[in-house]
């Protein structure tokens, strides 16, 4: 329907209304970042960025502390990427000054040759570039260039930049398929994605171009991680050695279909082939890129959005394979997951993408951060006992304050501090809502100036008014996503239904006119609690169900009905009776009518006693705010043959 | 009833006939015992007996092959004992005279002061006794004094017999709370039932206080482990580190109610936990005693008698955690219940013993060896997928050739070969059947020499005819096990109706008459297959069931309906059809009507779609002896709502 490549609406050009997002990015910014701050001087993390690493050790403690992982400087850099989005809607003189303290320390630690790289230039000085294939050298190069651009946008200096730039240029004339250059890739993706960051806010072709050589190289042959793994010259890069499929590096991108491997390094990749597609219409790397899509979201995704099956390596494994209780889904992934499904909907404006969006949105990334902002998940299964993740060797599955492996914390803080960039679209001809949240927005089309208020209390309710203000009559499209969940959307432009099949398409209402004063556009997407079924081949979720309410997953807890929760199922006509919760954000919570089962049996040829039960169910993302205990998303239906 | 201790009637004295188990053992004296043989020549194990270990890698073949572990020589000494047990019933001179000559490599290998132990003697000398914590010294003693028991039994020859006594005895003048003597225990339990049955075959005392001693050392306070580990004189002691619990060293046995630790180490000690009950009647050794049969019956143990849920540290975990795709269920452990079962029928005349020790060998400890006894399991899950096991970092879910930790082939192996020890017990005024199997047994009371011939197809069929022939008349009491699975036996006594509830005590029937010239009992105890439900605790069964026909657990499996299993569940008024299978050991697998669940979507508000199908069950024991591929115990039930 776009005539041309649509872009996002940038977080800088919209302001978030009171709502409930605008909650969870307030948490973020006046909790989350001051506890990354304080947390990334404590780890070594700030002080690596004074060249203070002179070995493994250097920066810890020295009292058995694990030696800090190479890429500990990304960390500061992604607390400078998600302070600098909270500058303009929350203006901090204090935390600018703050940031571009740090930004000066990155800038002192530029090589003459413009190289940024802690570990390398203070440990290991002879060895860089010799080691893309673990040591995460360009995955840093990303969050530092992602940082830049959002200093950048958000304070208007070019002081990360300008570090930013040098340092890509260096990139630039080192990595690629001409002669003497190297035809390198990074272990864990992410270059590709922020090089087109880069692209983008300088209009720099050429750091666009290296990012589709780095999506290219990746898995051709020879290999290059087989290569690197062989050079004897770098003594250090045997210590590990995963499968090639670990990286994605097992064929080359064109030719992959199934997610495979690490999901946090996955989903940055298909982000980043998503920005190369966009820009380039490269039919192969398109028709990889939505073979990807469909394997994840069709086969390799939990219910909420959430992705990687395993903690062993972290990954995806096979088919239909998505256990509740040990599985992974890593609060980073499911934060990749919103940034892919974003750069799809540039590829095509399909509602699917939007769905999945606001999906692992809503569910499993902010499922990784309490509602105060105080504590995060790692890995987040859908099913957690307490003590489970001692038996099976498991990431805790209740939020912590931090982790030696730091990589979420700021991870789900820049989604939440960017969060009104995910909202609106646009292109030359239309703008497109693709998630519903109470904000605004403006934007000129030549002469005239188009102000957009959206006014909703999504994710809770479905009722979403858009008014359209302009200051002169102007024609533009636009489209409306409606949602998978929705079976009944309704449309209204002022005051006149609108034939939505007569204008959907590929999910999106289109409304195509001359937009004058003001104009109100009211959609309604009636939002009922409904029973979710898996796949029968998913073997840990058959015969069971999930509740789902609007884009909302739901689960029981253990502050609400006592443990064991396994021993509740819903009765056989349950319906669910909504309740607004001040003390979950907000949320609407479900009441419904379930049954307890009871046994003094482990194994009896009676089933277990019934008993009539009231079952709560609360949102996914905000279990564990009343204390940490069981959680179960998947819960049996309880049909009583005598009185089915 | 007994008026006085009971003891098993020994293997050497029960002549299997033509059945079910007489079979399984079968193909282990022809197939599998060579093949340990065979293996433990290869592995080095033999060799180490010939004391050419001199370091850890000496023995190994120099391709990278893993060290062996400190207890490789109990590879042999399980191999003796098993092939010993076998040669009453299956004369082979040639097996006799290649065990004689590992008789004597071990002779040879014992040191002037009677000490056994190849690895400390070849490896280090200077270290006996110095890690009993994790060097599994003591349980290689157990093992070679279980051999020379077997060895003596079933040739009457005193070459291991005398080896075994001599180091005994240096463990008694070792070992104990005197001045001088070490109050040190094992870290892997199994000297203790090991030194009961040297004390049973010698008549010697002090062993059997030797075992209670060790017993009742374990988790005294100072603990040993604490202050063996702490030995600065032992540099190797620290490498591996596992919580007290691991070794059920966490607080005296006497005061312990819950299984914790490693499932093999607490069975095994279990076990001699029960000898010693049953020899002192220690009224605090017996009360935890039955308090951890309470606690692994009620509460921790698989539907199929196996024990142990995570294969991390190969342990215990908490009361219900049972998961069915990781888990563990060790085959060791599943032949330690029927070792630790057994010997509670010597504490008490209680059926609920009996039908443990029929559960954990017709499924837990029987599936852990293929039907032609060549392919062994190390873990027994009771959901298999292929593939999970690498994706899971598990033990593979299929039957392997071997291991390189090999513990489990030759002790399912030795429990096969010695399996008539286990169906018949007597003490001073009666005899006890508590296994059904077709077998013939004798014995003398007084003058009289009584014949017992026990007909039955069992388990396939609970029609047992057991004719008693006395030479003169005599009188003593029979009693049978009624089954807990059963739920209307029969009995009748030369065709006449017995009042079986009037003769019932503690789970047995009974009979206490004067036996003359023959007397036939027939026991009919129907055997309908029917569904158990687990406790609503157990999360990952909560809501299916598992099928049981008498003793045996049924499962499906994917050589009979294509995966994804997960896919079915049973009909909601399912009947069972019985059919006899040849192919499958004469097994009776069961039909019945389910349904096969489809959807194309992986989540979805349609429930999936359903089509009638015959499901076919087999028993659990017998799976993957067509082909590995899937296998489920736990099965969900279709109940139509629609249709209900």
């Amino acid at each position: 329907m776009f005539g041309s490549r649509s872009r996002p609406i940038p977080w800088s050009r919209v302001r978030l209304l009171r709502g409930y997002l605008d909650a969870r990015r307030a948490a973020v910014i006046e909790t989350t970042l001051p506890v990354i701050e304080q947390k990334c001087k404590e780890s070594g993390a700030w002080d690596a960025w004074q060249m203070k690493w002179k070995s493994d050790m250097d920066i810890s403690d020295g009292e058995g502390r694990p030696a800090p992982g190479v890429f500990l400087e990304s960390d500061v850099t992604k607390w400078i990427e998600a302070a600098a989005y909270s500058l303009i809607s929350h203006p901090d003189p204090k935390l600018e000054a703050r940031i571009d303290e740090a930004v000066s320390m990155i800038a002192a630690a530029q090589q003459q040759d413009g190289y940024v790289n802690v570990h390398f230039t203070c440990v290991r000085p002879q060895l860089r570039f010799m080691d893309l294939r673990t040591a995460h050298e360009l995955y840093c190069a990303g969050h530092l260039f992602e940082a830049a651009v959002a200093h950048h946008q958000a304070t208007g200096k070019k002081s990360l930049l300008h570090v930013a730039c040098r340092y890509a240029d260096l990139l630039v004339s080192k990595f690629g398929t001409n002669e003497g250059q190297t035809p390198g890739v990074c272990g864990h993706p992410e270059v590709e994605l922020a090089l087109m960051r880069l692209a983008e806010a300088t209009g720099e072709e050429r750091y666009a171009h290296l990012a589709a050589c780095f999506v290219r190289q990746r898995g051709q042959d020879p290999n290059f991680f087989l290569l690197e793994r062989e050079n004897p010259a770098y003594p250090w890069n045997r210590w590990w050695d995963p499968p090639l499929d670990y990286y994605q590096a097992h064929a080359p991108v064109a030719q992959q279909r199934t997610a495979e491997g690490h999901a946090v390094r996955a989903v940055y990749l298909y982000a980043g082939v998503a920005d190369v597609v966009a820009r380039t219409d490269d039919p192969q790397l398109r028709e990889a890129l939505l073979g990807l899509w469909k394997n994840v979201v069709e086969h390799r995704m939990y219910v909420t959005g959430g992705i990687g099956s395993t903690n062993h390596g972290e990954r995806f494994t096979v088919d239909y394979d998505l256990p509740n209780d040990v599985g992974y889904a890593e609060t980073c992934a499911a934060v990749g997951m919103v940034f892919w499904a974003q750069r799809m909907l540039a590829v095509a404006a399909q509602s699917e993408y939007g769905d999945v969006l606001e999906l692992a949105l809503f569910n499993g990334a902010l499922v990784g951060i309490s509602l105060d902002g105080r504590k995060f998940s790692y890995a987040n299964y859908l099913d957690v006992r307490p003590g489970w993740h001692v038996t099976r060797k498991l990431h805790p599955g209740h939020r912590q304050p931090w982790f030696h492996c730091a990589c979420c914390p700021p991870n789900i803080a820049r989604l939440l501090t960017s969060i009104s960039g995910f909202i609106y679209a646009r292109s030359e001809d239309g703008v497109r809502v693709d998630l519903y949240a109470a904000s605004e927005t403006e934007w000129t089309i030549g002469e005239a100036r188009v102000q957009l208020r959206q006014e909703t209390d999504y994710p809770w309710s479905g009722a979403v008014r858009i008014s359209v203000r302009t200051s002169s009559p102007v024609a533009f499209a636009m489209g409306l996503r409606l949602p998978g969940w929705c079976r009944a959307p309704a449309l209204s432009i002022d005051g006149e239904a609108v034939d939505l099949p007569a204008v959907t398409e590929k999910g999106y209402a289109w409304i195509h006119r001359v937009w004058n004063n003001e104009v109100v556009l009211e959609l309604e997407m009636p939002m009922t609690a409904e029973r979710l079924h898996a796949n029968p081949a998913v073997a840990a979720s058959a015969g069971k169900v999930a509740i789902r309410r609007g884009p909302t997953i739901y689960c029981m807890e253990s502050a609400d009905q006592p443990a064991p929760l396994s021993a509740f199922a819903l009765a056989k006509d349950a319906t669910f009776q909504e309740k607004r919760n001040a003390d979950l954000g907000g949320a609407v919570t479900l009441e419904t009518s379930g049954v307890a089962l009871s046994s003094p049996h482990l194994y009896s040829n009676q089933p277990p006693a019934v008993r009539a039960i009231t079952l709560r169910f609360v949102p996914y993302a905000l279990w564990g705010n009343r204390g940490d205990a069981e959680m179960q998303v998947w819960v049996n239906q309880h049909y009583d043959p005598a009185n089915a």
